[in-house]
């Protein structure tokens, strides 16, 4: 931005901030920069403000390694769930995905990425460690590796389960087939062949 | 975001803001909230401090409605630059884009916008009362209009050209035609039509 007349120092500033936002480039980074000076200065003020509070009270949960504000997360602390059952996913926005199905009545455990050696991640950057210290305390009876069906979550599964079979727990995978409402007609051949492969008796 | 769960009021919180930002739905929002989360604590205190900053100490210069620090933008206070001929464009942006092309030595004039009936915005919305005063004021020669060349634009640019053509001052339209490097095969039949209707004596 070295085009901006000089006088536009904290403009400059503030677009550089946002432009190392993920899928945020300059031109991007320009238009909302824009719009928050048009904007009510309460405005700019409360959104600085919980970017910073939100950074400052969030943390990892000592169990599964959900973000929260307090020592351990609601769904750990909560009694009425499943101390036995454990799944394991790559982001804490798959949680809520699916605490809106409501069909896991168990704990989860978050990765926080994918093993994927291109973008530098490797499995030492992942929570694997604390999850097997979690199976190693004996109460955790099944395992559910939910990340994605993607070539890096299947990879990322396969090594956490090779890695953990030896402590004797169940571990599964969930199941790939074609989704709810899906027409036939239009899935493609990968989904066709797994929901094929995983067919089920009636 | 009723789905999330109680303890998790400070990103609930930063998801609502963040999402406020023009383009960002509640999915871009989370994505961003969960990568701010995941940066050192620095970076959402820059990010933070540099929103309110800039909201802060950026405002309105009084000649020609550009943002600034100063009570007169560099570029109204230039003395280098002709005060007779004002280039009348629709956003801040535009202006770095003529800076970029080097090809215009005069002064600026931002509207803030375009006459746009159906999102709400009028006449009385855009700086042009403020364009008025400047004309009055007897100095500019010529203003040259470059809004963009949309339907929102050019009834803009017709809207200020009548309001102002009493005044004496001579009122231009920056010119439409083929884009410099592109191929006339394929260029579409509008910008085709204003070629051949501007073309110019060699």
């Amino acid at each position: 931005m070295s085009s901006l007349p000089p006088n536009l120092n904290a403009l400059e500033n503030l677009i550089d901030e946002l432009k190392q936002l993920p899928g945020i480039g300059v031109k991007t980074a320009t238009r909302l920069a824009y719009f928050i000076l048009r904007q009510p200065e309460d405005f700019a003020h409360s959104l600085g403000e919980s970017i910073q509070v939100a950074r400052a009270t969030l943390h990892s949960c000592t169990q599964c390694c959900n973000f929260t504000e307090q020592p351990i997360c609601t769904i750990c602390s909560n009694a009425n769930r499943s101390d036995e059952i454990v799944c394991v996913v790559e982001e804490p926005s798959d949680i809520l995905a699916f605490e809106r199905s409501r069909h896991f009545q168990g704990k989860y455990h978050v990765l926080h990425g994918v093993i994927s050696p291109l973008d530098g991640m490797d499995e030492s950057k992942l929570k694997i460690q604390r999850l097997q210290e979690r199976l190693r305390e004996g109460v955790i009876k099944e395992v559910i590796l939910a990340t994605n069906p993607t070539v890096e979550g299947d990879t990322t599964a396969l090594y956490i389960a090779r890695l953990i079979k030896s402590s004797g727990v169940k571990v599964t995978r969930i199941a790939h087939g074609i989704p709810v409402g899906a027409e036939i007609e239009y899935l493609d051949g990968a989904t066709l062949g797994k929901a094929l492969q995983n067919r089920v008796s009636l």
